[in-house]
This record gives C-alpha cells, sequence and structure tokens, in this order.
C-alpha cells in the first residue's frame, strides 16, 4: 500500500482541526481533534454536542468511546 | 486459496474509485475510496451521506468506523 | 476432526458458485461466490439485493462485512 | 477436567446426527451437522428453516454464522 | 487471589448438579450442567427451556453459546 | 500509575462485602462479592435479584457473565 | 505522535478531578475520576447517578463497565 492510505493517516492529518463526531445513537459532537487511537477512542477540545441538530450543550474536552463512533469528518 | 481470492482484494481494485458504503443504521455514503483496513475502518473523499435515499449533506472526506459498515459496493 | 469437516470447508466448496446471504437485518443476496475469510467478510459477483423476497436493485460485486452475516447457503 | 467435560465435546458427538439451532432472532434450523468450529460457525446439511414454529423452506447445505446462535440442541 | 475467588470455580463445583441457565432474551433453561468453557459457552442435561416463567418444552441435551447467557444458579 | 489506581483494584477491597450489580437490562442484584474476573464474570453469594427495584427473588450464588454488567457498586 | 497526543492521557489528567461519565442507556453519573484501565472500566468516588437529567441515586463509590460508557468529560 502506498503512503496515506491507511485510514487512520486521514484522523492523524485531522489533528488540531476541528472535527465533527457523529455517533450510533444519532448525538454528534464538533470541536478540535487532540487525539485518538487505534480503538478510535477519540478526545475532542472545545467540543460542543447536538441532538437532532440542536446544540444541546458545550463540553469542553470529552473523550469519546470509540466503539459508538459511526463517522468522523473534518470540517 | 488462488491469488485474488481475499475480500480486500476486492476492496483494494476499487481505490480510488467511486463506491457505495451501506451502514448499519441505513444510511449509505457515496466517494471515492481512499483508504481502509483489516477493521473495514474506511475513507472516503468527496463523500455524500444519503438518507432513505434522499441526499442529506456532502461531507467532502469522511472516516467511518469499520463496524458500522454493511457492505461496501463499487459504482 | 476428518477432513472436510470444518465450516469453511463449504464455503470453499462454494467459491465460483451461486449462494445466498441473508444479513441480520433480513436482507438477502444472491451472487457468486468470489471471496471470503475468517471474519466471514464475504465478496459477491453479479450480485442482487432482496428485501421482504422482493428483488431491490442489481449491485454487481459487494463486500460483505461478515459480522452483519447469518447465513451462507449455496443455491 | 475431566474426558468429555468441554462444551465442543458435545457437539463433536452430534456429528452427522439431526440437531436444532436456534438463533438469535428466534428462526431455528433443524439438519445434520456437518461441522462447527470455535466460533460456533455451523454447517448443516439437509436443512430446513422454521419462523415462529412453522416451515418456511428446505435450504439443502447451510453455513450459520456462529454469533447468530443462540442454543444446538440434538434432536 | 486465594484459591476458590475465580468466578469459573463456582460453575466448577456446580458440575453434575441442577442449574438455572438465563438467557438474555428472558428464556431460561434449567438442567444438569455438564460442561463450561472459558466463554460461557455451556452444556446442559435433562434440561427444560422455559418462556415467561412457562415450561416451554423439554430439550434433553442442549449448548448454549455463552455470550446469550446473562446469569447461571445452582439451584 | 500509583497503587490502588485500576478499577480492579476498587472490585478486589469489596470481597465478602455486599455488592449491587446493576445489569444492561435493568435488572439488578444484591449479595456479597465472593469472585470476579478481568471479564468483571462476577459470583455473588446470598443474592437477592430485583426488577424495576422491587425483590424478584433470592437466588443463593449466581454467577453473572460480565458482559452483562452495567456497574458494580459497593453497598 | 507527540506527546500528550493519547486519548488515555486526557483521561489520566482527570484523574482525582471530577468527571461526567455518560452511558449508553442514557443515564449519566458524575463523581471524583478514581481509576480506568484500558477497556475504559472507570470508579467514580462520591458519584451521583442522574437519569434524564434528574438526580435518580448517590451511589459513593462505583465501578462502570468500560464498554457502556459513551463518554467522559472532566467538569
Amino acid at each position: 500500500m502506498e503512503e496515506g492510505s491507511r485510514p487512520l493517516d486521514t484522523l492523524n492529518a485531522a489533528r488540531n482541526k476541528t472535527v465533527m463526531v457523529v455517533l450510533k445513537n444519532g448525538h454528534h459532537f464538533t470541536g478540535r481533534l487532540r487525539a485518538f487511537d487505534i480503538h478510535i477512542n477519540t478526545v475532542l477540545e472545545d467540543a460542543e454536542e447536538y441532538e437532532s441538530g440542536e446544540l444541546k450543550r458545550k463540553v469542553g474536552t470529552v473523550f469519546i468511546r470509540g466503539d459508538t463512533i459511526t463517522i468522523i469528518s473534518p470540517a
């Protein structure tokens, strides 16, 4: 496989940038991607939680367990 | 097993081509397959998300956690 | 265990033959079995997807994530 | 542990005999147990599928993914 | 950890004795505990299946896949 | 990490003491914590099962499969 | 990866501080983070359980099985 072809490379390129994280329960978070690991456990900073598209709360730093995540998309 | 007979070979042949990814929640994405790994974590570029067959949003680059995926089909 | 007694042997014998793959969500696919692995990730060619027994669409080549599969049956 | 005390020994003793396999979705199959592995992936021959206790279809040979199985009982 | 302090020791002490096995779907079985393994795959003999507390059927020997089990309790 | 900082240390300190175990299905058990392992498979003695906060039955010794457990709390 | 970039580093920095833990069933706990491990099994002290945003009970020390957790957020 050529360089840059692994999924985690895409997450690595998004470090310190704003991403949207959508959960299996339909909620989503936006925030600055601080950290992730191979389980896709993810930490966002300056995060906001949305439910049905409406801002639910500002949560600051948040650790999201990887198995609850559907997608992560750079803003 | 003869060459070309592994499932990931099919995904590898679809790299940089347009694929449809259907999720367990019924949503699907179309986009250019940029990367995948053995967990079927998948990255699409120029991706669009569909819900009930209707375009929901353009998401650009998107990382999709493998365990949320049902099928991947080359366009 | 005597030769031929492992479940994957049955799948191997079905390579390049038409099989039916039933998913946990009740949908099923028919197609020619091109590839599978130990996770039961499966690739069909010339595949058709059925929902409630009705043809939903022709999907050509399709990669099916193993953990979504209930049964695979040679036609 | 004394000989014969492992769960897979019970399945091994049922090889080539008729068993009932009940799935998590409530469907069940009867058929001759041809093969199984440590994941409880199972192959039945001359199998019949039942839904709500009614014969739904004869499926011949069927590979059943182990994680969909609740119980296996010799007839 | 002192001797006798592991969960599987409790199951081992119940071998050949009558136990109740409750499944995640609410059904339960009673029977003589013949075998179990580290996945909690379990074999009962002279087993009876109950649904909503009512005897549903006598199943003789039954292999129960461990991941469907909630609790096992000696009678 | 300093001593005493691992989650299983908390369970170890609760051995032979009364704990409450809440399951994913909402039921809970109280009883004396006899044993647990790294999967959080847990054995209680002199256990009582509660449903919707009401005592459902006394179950004596009970093996609880770890993956059905939400929380364990010393009384 | 630079230092401080792993998700568990964020949890480590929150040790002995008040955190909110949200479960997959929608309940959440607040308490002082005493311990966690790589499965995200987590122990809180002086914990309170909330349901639909309302205080349900004070639970003192509580062990939370990691696979039931959605997010952990420092207060």
